[in-house]
């Protein structure tokens, strides 16, 4: 079988099944928790540091942190027609994605997840095996950095969603936040970002291609990965002055650390990644790759800065957490705003962000 | 100005301010969040067990909770349409009812909530005065129990949603839970349950009526309290053996505690509290009482069971948690279900509750 044809399949779970609404709340919980608890048995995810005391089947979920631990909390919800399209990703890259773009503001702040409540809201028309294995995609994720499933709760919905909340847990004070910032640092960002934005752009423009390029390009946008080993490592060697997640693009994203840390940022525009794949994708599409880069782009890279004395850490990031991060611009101190320029010379403002209330 | 008028002018905050849409993300998320820390200023709800390090304007929320808690971890949505009508309930009360409703799954695990994040469906067209009014309801419920918002996310949404996670801290080992109910434990109930079952029985017949009995009963279902202090005491001082919130009504909710502590529950007729507002409605709508008390109602009075040498310690309620608790049955041995008579004779099975994709 194929690359393409494996494609196909996972979409095919899209159909598969039951209608939930025929099967009733009680079942669809019943087969969900079934299908949690048996992947949970598997991976036997908790770690030391914290665990799950009772999950599916109470009121709430019970949990225990061993002494030494802060707690790390967020929620986001990945809303279909809003943050995915049913005919774009397969019920396992849904699953998957949710996880790994709520585990992305736990790797910005330096913690490792260890739980996450589901929160679900499903048209009754959704089919109970495109529902197992979008729980499929979300319990491995959450397994791949050690976190599981403690429980949530199910609603009718018009359209399908997913609103995740996650804890983690770092060590004690040790937490990466957005202030932090100063004059001096460099600023890094992990992988190769723009992707996503390029991906979208793609298929906005072209439909479903089955190109191997296009394909490469619509994983990156619907299979991210949270950089939470990244982000560990910021923290626990207490490299990065301070840290945020790109999920609504690097000028944005930079943006609030100049806030948060009342400092500016100048970016060096020949500093920006710019690998081959983009440039062919630029040129197919008659973009500058550039426009992905820094504009509205979630690719879910970590975006931090560094004292210059502990740039070499930075540079050691490959070693620890088997993703490179490039050096892309420096902090200073004014204007509070994000600069783009070559050399300090030709600097414009940049301002692209993303609105979720457009 | 009369009590009428003042419900009134609750109301017209739905129509207050320029529309969300209008304002963009970022200026909404600010006017929310100086909503919201001017409120916890004021309050300084944060309990010595459990800090608030680090709420909104970061990528994640940062808590640290002092050794000898369990966590106790729940989240709900309230979606209009759904789980509310904006012709029913004021913008306060919207957001009071999702706080009480979540915290009521804290409630029913014997904890104390500490925080919350909220997830938040926003149709464009939504009023600000109408949010800010919603986070006045949703702060000020969290607040009356030590809580406080510490942060959220917000999406476009075409119906308007707030989907709440809360999480509280219990002494290690002392949470309530479902199962633990054994043979010869009594039954009780707080507070007079029905009334939500009953208020809404009364609008679907009657539309908006002016009665004072009607707008009682409607209070009962906009305006919810969730029972922190009575699971608190129920769960510090070992009072309990097994308890559940009624949020689907107290067959169904019992029936979980059944499956849960692989126990039966007989429910004493002549014990249920049928109180003479109840009566008046039943009359009123033609329907039985008993039918609002044992069917689907989201009261969120909590349901719980007592050893036999314990139930002194049970009728102590009202003064330790200012409700009082009504004994209503017995658990046995066999058959596992929640079973309705009188002097144990007379038996017939409940099965009535509430399904969330019905």
């Amino acid at each position: 079988m194929d690359r393409i044809s494996q494609e196909d399949d996972r979409f095919a779970a899209w159909r598969q099944g039951p209608a939930v609404g025929d099967l009733g709340e009680f079942e669809v919980i019943s087969r969900v928790r079934r299908r949690i608890e048996a992947r949970r048995d598997a991976t036997s995810a908790t770690s030391p540091a914290a665990e799950l005391v009772l999950g599916i089947g109470d009121d709430a979920s019970l949990l225990r942190i061993a002494p030494g631990s802060d707690l790390v909390w967020t929620c986001d919800i990945q809303m279909e027609g809003r943050h995915f399209l049913l005919e774009w990703m397969s019920p396992y890259e849904v699953g998957a994605r949710v996880a790994q773009v709520n585990m992305s503001d736990i790797a910005a702040m330096g913690a490792r997840p260890f739980a996450a409540l589901v929160s679900l809201g499903l048209p009754l028309g959704l089919r109970m095996g495109a529902l197992e294995t979008i729980y499929d995609g979300l319990a491995e994720a959450l397994a791949r950095h050690g976190a599981v499933v403690a429980g949530g709760n199910i609603t009718k919905s018009e359209a399908l969603f997913l609103d995740l909340t996650i804890l983690g847990h770092v060590p004690t004070g040790m937490a990466l936040r957005r202030s932090g910032a100063k004059a001096g640092d460099v600023v890094f960002v992990t992988g190769c970002p723009g992707r996503a934005a390029a991906a979208l752009a793609a298929f906005r423009a072209h439909g479903v291609l089955a190109g191997e390029l296009f394909n490469r390009f619509r994983r990156c946008y619907a299979a991210p990965m949270a950089r939470i080993e990244a982000g560990r490592y910021l923290a626990e060697s207490a490299v990065a002055s301070a840290a945020i997640d790109q999920s609504d693009g690097i000028a944005a994203d930079l943006a609030h650390i100049c806030e948060e840390s009342g400092v500016g940022i100048v970016l060096e525009k020949p500093l920006l990644p710019v690998d081959q794949d983009l440039k062919r994708l630029g040129a197919a599409l008659g973009t500058d790759p550039l426009t992905w880069i820094l504009g509205m782009s979630d690719d879910y890279e970590l975006l931090f800065t560094v004292p210059r004395e502990k740039v070499d850490l930075a540079f050691a990031l490959p070693a620890a957490a088997e993703v490179a991060a490039t050096p892309i611009g420096q902090v200073v101190k004014a204007p509070r705003k994000v600069l783009l320029g070559v050399g300090r010379e030709d600097l414009r403002e940049l301002t692209a962000g993303w609105d979720h209330l457009r």
